[in-house]
């Protein structure tokens, strides 16, 4: 085996970085105490919320999605209230664990691994548990590939008095996603998606009417109150140190979002999912998600194949790491990301890995069917 | 058009740098006068010798590939000497022009685009001219893609008293090239070649033979006197201020090719031509070169096509670098390198590129013929 590979990383988070921002990183790092820093702290909030669709501020933590995740959970959440959580995968379950921890009433509403929520589900329980103070979701359910209807969930929530809280960590920018008319209060973001940064941030904004039960809930968060970042938010102060480089590379792939602007984001990862399926579909392969995400592409593992080895195989032997997956889906699917810093000829090499390590499993194969079926989608640009 | 591209250079230099020797780029530089970077150069001249496959010591210069022929021109001939230069296309005019300037009796040995030199025509004009000091000739014509046969052409020089001097620059690292084995006195190479680094360091390596002709010699040169080179080359001390951080990367990158290794490398090159061969093979497009070398593979452009569009739609449309021909051979050939910093996935990408740029010309190409037959190559690792 050849020594010599390079390394794709097509996983949903973290994603590959663009060179320009490698480069920014290089740079000498300012105080963050000084009048430049919070000119770029207060810029970077700024032109983040076209990239967000929102109006709303959004504030960033150092901290990975969950971090701030929680932060909306701790903030938003007093011991005692009812929450309703919809747990369609490993990322529903997290929001579960963390309105418990919190001491909220949790009520799960629960959802087969690989299906969407019926958002009529939400408005019936939200009838039954008419003191709700918030509701938790996923835009994208990272571990299942399953993209949900957050515009009609929206809906039913806003007419009552509950915020609804959307972790879009894996969506955000993958998509349509319009968090002020489809009434979402907070949206949930990480630095290690299709901002194409590494892990590090998480980004939160909130609505006026999530503000108010902030500012009325019994906050038992220091580092994850809301109100904190608040606090310095106009002038450019973050509560805590902030994690410097970081804002240094937001400020940089930021001109590249605003060059290719959000809506051509979301035509790309269309364009990029949409050459993906084609080229499993052409390889005999079953998609695992019933309304698929353009962020990931969830697949069964076929028969005779083993999942682990496939991953093992792409990652280790051929330099292409996609994910496997997780919990009660080892083994049972694996997840190809077009996410991020992405274009049409990492979806070739990721299809082109998966033929090959198809192949050096003896799964019947065609080797370049696949990707030729991926190719003619990409032989034009997004439309 | 999408903005959002990816950039892949896939030319006979420069080529991609790897990840980690631009983060060695991002290292504070130290000074050059110092015993630090002493031991550092002394290092690199030895670790450059297996890559060079030569006993022979290797001097490196700040400057282009050019720049380090010009310095084996300048050193080894005086005004009126006889050189006989093998012109097989652009790189060997220069050895012509080079020659010429340094006052030299040029004697050129004629080869048409696309041929390999006889060797027999080297022997040939050797016992036409036995006053012949130096044999100036190329191991790959990177403007043609082809390979000379520099064993056979060492056999013959060494009968001689001239020194064999070779423009190894985009060959060496990609073929078997045994300078000591095969009687080559000089080897000329470039940083921004197999070796995988920007442009800006020459090397040279000098055998004893060629070191008598430099030390007989009326040298007209100072910066590009090769003797200046050899004074503190044992003790790691530059004759000028050298292009510190070049060297920087160069220590980073010898670790690297330690861990593949030559012949690793040799291998990894050969795959990578095999499966681009077959892929225009299957195209149905014709190889320029009678003797392809296994760093860049030429291509007649076909009836009907624009090469010069193809080039810029390659590269302005789809993000994916290629060169044209050049001089004479403008718009007649393309060149897909596959040198340096590339692995399998980055010859897909390549082909898949050129299918989609033919067919924007609405060329008869079947988008996907190409990279299968590549793909057939590559799903097994270099043998």
């Amino acid at each position: 085996m050849s020594t010599f590979k390079k390394r794709y990383l097509l996983t949903p988070g973290p994603t590959m970085i663009p060179p320009a921002v490698v480069e920014a990183r290089a740079k000498q790092l300012p105080h963050h105490r000084t009048p430049q820093f919070y000119e770029l702290i207060k810029s970077v909030h700024e032109r983040l919320k076209p990239f967000f669709c929102t109006k709303n501020d959004i504030y960033s933590l150092s901290a990975s999605g969950s971090g701030a995740m929680e932060a909306a959970v701790m903030s938003l959440l007093s011991p005692g209230d009812t929450a309703i959580c919809i747990d369609g995968g490993k990322f529903g379950h997290r929001w579960v664990e963390m309105c418990a921890a919190a001491g909220a009433n949790v009520v799960t509403i629960k959802v087969e691994n690989g299906h969407a929520v019926d958002p009529q589900s939400v408005a019936t329980t939200l009838q039954q548990h008419p003191e709700t103070k918030a509701v938790f979701t996923q835009f994208v359910e990272t571990s299942t590939g399953v993209i949900f209807d957050i515009k009609s969930i929206g809906g039913h929530v806003a007419k009552t008095n509950a915020v609804l809280v959307v972790d879009a960590i894996s969506g955000l920018g993958t998509q349509e996603f319009l968090p002020d008319a489809w009434d979402v209060d907070i949206v949930v973001a990480g630095s290690q998606k299709a901002l194409m940064l590494p892990p590090g941030l998480g980004f939160v904004s909130v609505s006026p009417k999530a503000w108010k039960l902030i500012d009325a809930a019994k906050n038992r968060a220091f580092y994850l109150d809301l109100r904190r970042y608040r606090k310095g938010h106009e002038s450019g102060e973050h509560p805590f140190t902030p994690a410097i480089s970081l804002y240094i590379e937001l400020n940089e792939v930021l001109t590249m979002i605003e060059q290719e602007t959000v809506e051509g984001m979301w035509k790309r990862h269309a364009w990029l999912a949409e050459a993906t399926r084609a080229g499993i579909a052409a390889l005999g392969l079953k998609l695992f998600a019933e309304q698929p995400a353009n962020a990931l592409t969830a697949v069964a593992v076929p028969n005779g194949v083993d999942g682990g080895k496939l991953v093992k195989t792409m990652r280790d032997d051929l330099g292409v790491t996609i994910a496997g997956g997780q919990a009660e889906l080892k083994g049972k699917i694996f997840r190809i990301a077009h996410l991020g810093y992405i274009d049409r000829f990492d979806v070739l090499t990721g299809l082109a890995a998966l033929e090959m390590a198809l192949k050096r499993q003896h799964y019947s194969v065609e080797i370049g069917r696949g990707v030729t079926a991926a190719e003619k989608v990409l032989v034009n640009d997004p439309q």
